[in-house]
């Protein structure tokens, strides 16, 4: 049983497990003020290419997004989110528990736009309701999805123009950069956004986010909101640690390719044995829309989520690839599915 | 420069760094439903004693402890806390940040008592008042000193009597239990608390706290509550893995008594030089009140935290060992606060 | 200038100013603990038929709804509204500011439904995602339509199937009974749902709206939720006192049928001058659809709320009536829009 | 049997009544934003001498509190309050539940200053800590004593230095002022303070506390927060009404100082039979000893709180006087007193 469940089937990249365990016995302060976090910061601010941006290391990707919203915003002010966003979907109400209103705007292929959120400020009048805020966007999304720097760029002035926040989840942003091939970089993301945070546990770390802080006015006594939230690792260096692992080796976006390229390999497959995508995702998630034949024969020898329905016959799976996926799982996998495809 | 500002100033425990790195590519599932979880949890259950209780795995002490007091609590109940408790004065309003009011006790030793909580109860009475509602002691406390087993039993019948909830943070549990040389075991505070939790970070691991849930309604729907604060990490297997480690060798409580034995030759040492403590701690925490003159001599190659002036000339200051410390440092600093405390 | 932008552009029906001036210099206990609260109360209890229930008098809906709605979920739970609920729209995340998430669902009238509900339902499922526990509805709902005695019974019914706790707002809840013509009673409301309020504010109170709470489980301990959330007057009896006025003299539903009238008239006006309605209401909202040049000419004399575009050359306008709306000013806003409507 | 319980016993001044029937079928604007809470608004500038200052009619005084609080504070940040604050002691958890955390100060008569406050500055001290940010002082206190202009300028003063907002719950602001004969202003706490309320419930009014916001930055969006917390009442007139009533006759402070006047018969008559006071007070509130025999028997005629046993043999009682208090009561009550008092 091969498992294209999701990017954090397995621990670390080598390189981390190494990191980690080279340093284990060096006495470090707590609660990420250590030299690794400190040169992790570094390293990041270098890669970037910013200096005059705060970076924090937290534990995941929830924790992250209700700590970054619930500390930028007032009490009355709300977050624009795609409906199918993380945090409206799959946070269990993190961001409503932290006391804001998220207000989801239905989209094709989980990317905002302009256009998209423009009704949505025309909506919200006066004190009888919420005030939109914070943009918060995901890239990669959850669809697979990735935005071009032309799409990143449009939000961000329609953003500077409205007089919202801007906040970019980077969850899966290894991948997401890697799938454009050049086109949008760290430093595109960073110039274009007020706070973002690169996602370590889906591409290579065991845990841990790196959140970009750049916009001055919300640098201020972040850690007080980190601490609060449960989110300040006693042992903080073992976020650090991690990033600087992936950094200093410049393996983050050699990692994120190769859990592209994997996903290559599943969606030329999927169209080779015939089969149509759900979304036209070109990052490491995917979602073929198989015969429910097909899709139990593949659930003997394979692990991944059937997430719905398309008719009586067929549903939408998600496979999901990472930096540990193997090539020939990924080549076993289109072998099977071919073989299941073909007339009898 | 060698510290004793705390017992989290180095890695993992080398047992725990060994099972991360030999299960590192094996694939699981996520957010902590995994083989090693399952496996841990079975673990802790067989050296408790108890089948009946549910353990999840948990990042940290601030994330576990808002997460167990709001999911516990009504709206209008609050937490019975020493005022020199963890949730009170190091969380930076955590709990209240979830909605609850902390009810604080002043105590001489950080530790509370039927006596102790009584006024409180009486004084609180009808709906202009929060409801008292839940106990939240720590074992060992923040001061270093650590509760008998007939005081953890004082406290519960307490509570079993007044309808309060009893938590129990051992956050330094380890350090609290290997104190009371066999007098208190994991299976009488299980037995004598509705919900606990076993510190992992503090004694070994990289972060993570083991949480056991007895009471049968408090068990129902806590994976909500961990996902809505931002606590389910995406490999959770990090966090059970390590929790194997621990208790799969029994290392736990000998790693627990290695930082008691390194903290009684602080200790030793400290009143054979003259010198008194802040608190009659027997844990991995003590307190000596030293001249300030001293203080600042021991600066020069030890760091600890200054925790309060005691009068012009003298300082507490707080002295932490742990798992690491070794037996040479221990004795070295003895060996320096000696000759510092010797007339010239 | 004639206004019919709301019910609440008048002070009260003149028995509420009569009972608070009587009563004025008797001295009575606070916080709604007074003779005055008691005998509303079992007045209430009498007219629905019900003895085994709790009245509560609150200030006004939104802090009705957000105590009664943080006082009944725990923290992971989740309500359902019509997209147009006035919890969604119009209480600027009065309920997210307690924690919980809203999820709505788009309706055509404002009316909810079992099969509305059915795939919010099948949709939430597991600790990623809140859990979805209390159904919210408003009768009359924003759109000024109204429920059937069948439709709420569904409701009823599908909510005990389903596990989930059944709301209704009654801000409005004498129009839509007085719109029903006898086929609902408030008995039906108070059998059918688990908690429910008789609004007094918008028919004929100067404040207050009278909460019933059914279900047996969401009794305990509700005055500490009015408390904590500001609503507990200090001068309860004020809200007693009007309640007691309004049914004392059964009068609460005359007040309720003259504002209905007093729609009708607007209503059938509208369609006499050749004009539709955006929903086919029958409570004392409206919402005509008109050429902005009408519009126009109508804002020089009448006050309402212009709601929404429906093309480039007309409008949706809200008009409200209640029992202070005056027959021959109706009348005359009829006669109004006939003559601005005919050709010239 | 007459009752002292509290300044809360009756309804409203006549005038008020009065108010509130002569302009009860004229049509006004909802939510506070009519031509009588607007008039009110300027009257209240007008009496205190200042412009630029936004004034807000809000129901109650709890309501007050945790909007006010909850607006101005960031997630991390913490009230001071003295441990006998209506915010600590008698809002069921109200701050608490907006996410902040009261630092509680023990003092001996009510009263805080900046001796009193420095020691929890200098105790708070980074992000494990939350960050002390707005100081609250009611006045008069909740034990009836009330504070110099000095004593409030040596706070303010305090404040500035400090970067501490300054916030004065004025419930009984009018019994304060009176009782400081001439020495302190309602200008004088205004430019003092950078926010209170002239509380209405406990002076004349049937509810209503009047918030005056000066600190510019703390003006904004202010509504919003209102709303959301369940506190624009729709027909916000009832509360400008009232303040308009209260200030245009100029009887505001004459009611104060007959409620003063009453409770100093009352005080002069307990000290006459010879008890003493838990507290100097010079408000409207006072707390007599007396001895258990004569409270019993006092109780049969007279409603009054029995606050706390002093010894075995005696209670502090707690009388309050208003505005409706007459003076034959307060007489007769000093009659019975001195009767009981007397050797048989």
């Amino acid at each position: 049983m091969y498992s294209f469940k999701n990017d954090y089937s397995e621990g670390a990249h080598p390189s981390v497990i190494k990191k980690l365990t080279q340093t284990n016995l060096v006495q470090a302060e707590g609660y990420g003020e250590d030299v690794y976090c400190e040169a992790a910061a570094q390293l990041i601010k270098q890669k970037i290419g910013y200096e005059d941006i705060d970076v924090h290391f937290m534990s995941g990707g929830t924790q992250t997004n209700l700590t970054v919203i619930s500390a930028f915003l007032r009490p009355h002010e709300a977050v624009l989110s795609a409906a199918t966003g993380h945090i409206e979907e799959h946070e269990t109400g993190a961001i409503e528990a932290t006391g804001h209103k998220i207000i989801t705007i239905e989209t094709d292929d989980g990317k905002l736009s302009p256009e998209l959120i423009q009704p949505k400020l025309d909506f919200h009048d006066g004190e009888h309701m919420v005030r939109p805020r914070l943009v918060y966007i995901s890239n990669a999304t959850e669809l697979g999805t990735t935005y071009s720097k032309a799409e990143i760029a449009a939000l961000s002035a329609y953003c500077k123009q409205n007089g919202l926040l801007f906040f970019l989840d980077g969850a899966r942003i290894g991948s997401a950069i890697a799938a454009r091939g050049g086109e949008l970089t760290l430093a595109d993301v960073c110039e274009l956004t007020d706070v973002f945070y690169i996602g370590g546990t889906k591409n290579g770390a065991l845990l841990g986010e790196a959140l970009v802080i750049k916009r001055q006015e919300l640098k201020s006594d972040f850690r007080y909101y980190m601490k609060q939230k449960g989110g300040l690792l006693a042992k903080g260096r073992v976020l650090g640690l991690q990033f600087l692992a992936l950094f200093e080796d410049d393996i983050y976006f050699e990692l994120a390719a190769h859990a592209n390229a994997m996903a290559d390999i599943l969606r030329q497959g999927v169209k080779q044995a015939g089969f149509t995508l759900l979304a036209e995702s070109d990052s490491n998630l995917l979602f073929p829309i198989l015969p429910n034949a097909i899709v139990e024969k593949l659930e003997e020898n394979y692990g991944f989520l059937v997430i719905a329905p398309m008719d009586e016959k067929a549903s939408a799976i998600r496979l999901v690839t990472s930096w540990a996926t193997g090539e020939k799982d990924a080549c076993a996998f289109v072998d099977a599915l071919k073989e299941y495809a073909e007339p009898q």
